[in-house]
């Protein structure tokens, strides 16, 4: 079995996105993000920062807009469309979840199609189904083929049974893999919670990719021997042995399902690093497809 | 063994269409297609003959624009943001294939998403992968569910295998079946000519619809006893005995693979009048969308 190390991979895409940052800066173009974040949540917080830092070790221009939790969806799409008109960034994220009384929709249809280096934009989903190459695809499911393709995992004919049918993660992901060429071509079920015969489902995959946000859903019986497991998961579970007196599991049972695995990703430590890295990528790319300079 | 008859449903839906178009015109507004025709190929003249005939028909105000083949981009183009602009105008639609020289892609961009009613636009493939309810589908795989609902075939927790990838038919009927609610909720396989074990794969499906454009490519050994097939392809072979020299069939061996299924479309009479009824149907729904008028 071989552990899928998404940190590895993570900071090898990051120091090729550092390297593409100085080049442009080189050149008199500096790639810029901008981070919204409404309201407190604790983990939207951290997320946020983290986004901010990596940012700023990359090389980006970095912009964090912390806002309070009152602010209004007008004043909040007025911000939106100030960072459409700012030359200076290239790729805009508003941090999900805002607060209850934000229509998140209207935010992220108000988003310039060309920022959406979250690739949430209606624009952005349908270039992806398209094939479009000009298309900010979102960043987990870029995230889970990366791992793919730098694991030589290959995906041509390959069946990939993918468990959750979400826009974050779910129908965008089987839409990469089916594009034509390297990480693609793949045969793709998607499943859900109102699948029928489930089990004997995912058991027809080379590759399953488990995005369903059920702690440990995926157990052994779930899989063939051979196959290769991407766990999109990231569940707490109590546990009272630890600090903070919970821990992160993923949606697959990794004791179990590990020994029947060829690869298996792990929680933490296999898709979560991909996220950030591929959200730095999005954005030079966004800022490459913009300015029309390809370094 | 169950034939699903698409000419029955087609003309159901039409005068559904009818009785719609009838009550709107009644408020003051009449629905109103444009269908652009550049060059002379003999189908395309043909389907567009028939729209516009059935168009008349319903009771829309039809607009039939026929160009000569030598019409450059940048004309087609204005025609397109003139029938955007025109008030009367609610649903637009460029017959496909246009002449060589001509950039569809940029034309189908050019639509505005709101009248886009071939569903081609990425704001429409987006809005329908992210389950919008104004997204404008594609209509042949809109009457391929449709045709699954009016036959009473249920969707929920079945696992529907598409074979074919294309823009046209594989990838957005995999968005629509994997909707929520009605027609929906289906476990959704894509697979295509670089599957491995394509038959494995078939036997597995509930429903299958083939959508790959080869004749006759789905045989007796890629089903399973009780399937309901749904057969999009429309392709031509050599027939010394029919008067033109050639018949039309699908891509399903249909004489084989009938008797094992508990439903079957035929070609033609199955999802062929489909499409147009969807058209009219898309027609409808943009001009209500457009006006704000539900009748």
């Amino acid at each position: 079995m071989n552990l899928i190390d998404g940190k590895a991979v993570a900071e090898r895409i990051n120091e090729e996105t550092r390297q593409k940052v100085e080049r442009l800066t080189q050149h008199g173009i500096t790639p810029g993000l901008a981070v919204v974040l409404v309201g407190d949540d604790p983990a939207s917080m951290a997320y946020v920062r983290n986004k901010d830092r990596t940012s700023q070790q990359l090389g980006f221009f970095s912009r964090k807009i912390e806002l309070p939790k009152e602010t209004s969806q007008f004043d909040l799409l007025e911000i939106v469309r100030g960072l459409n008109s700012d030359a200076r960034i290239h790729g805009i994220l508003v941090q999900s979840p805002p607060p209850p009384h934000i229509d998140e929709k209207e935010i992220v249809f108000a988003i310039d199609p060309a920022k959406d280096v979250d690739g949430l934009h209606p624009v952005n989903v349908g270039k992806l189904a398209m094939g479009d190459p000009t298309a900010l695809v979102s960043c987990t499911p870029l995230g889970c083929q990366r791992l793919l393709v730098e694991n030589g995992i290959e995906t041509s004919g390959a069946h990939v049974v993918i468990v959750g049918r979400s826009m974050l993660v779910g129908k965008p992901l089987g839409l990469l893999l089916l594009r034509k060429g390297k990480g693609g071509d793949a045969t793709v079920t998607l499943a859900h919670s109102r699948s029928r015969n489930l089990a004997d489902i995912t058991r027809a995959a080379d590759i399953l990719v488990a995005a369903i946000g059920k702690a440990e859903f995926v157990r052994a019986e779930h899989v063939k021997e051979g196959v290769v497991v991407i766990d999109v998961g990231i569940n707490r579970v109590e546990d009272p042995l630890k600090p903070k007196g919970y821990r992160i599991v993923g949606d697959v049972a990794f004791e179990e399902v590990a020994p029947k695995a060829k690869a298996i990703s792990p929680v933490p430590g296999g898709v979560g690093p991909m996220t950030v890295a591929m959200l730095m990528a999005n954005t030079v790319t966004a800022c490459q497809i913009q300015t029309g300079y390809f370094v």
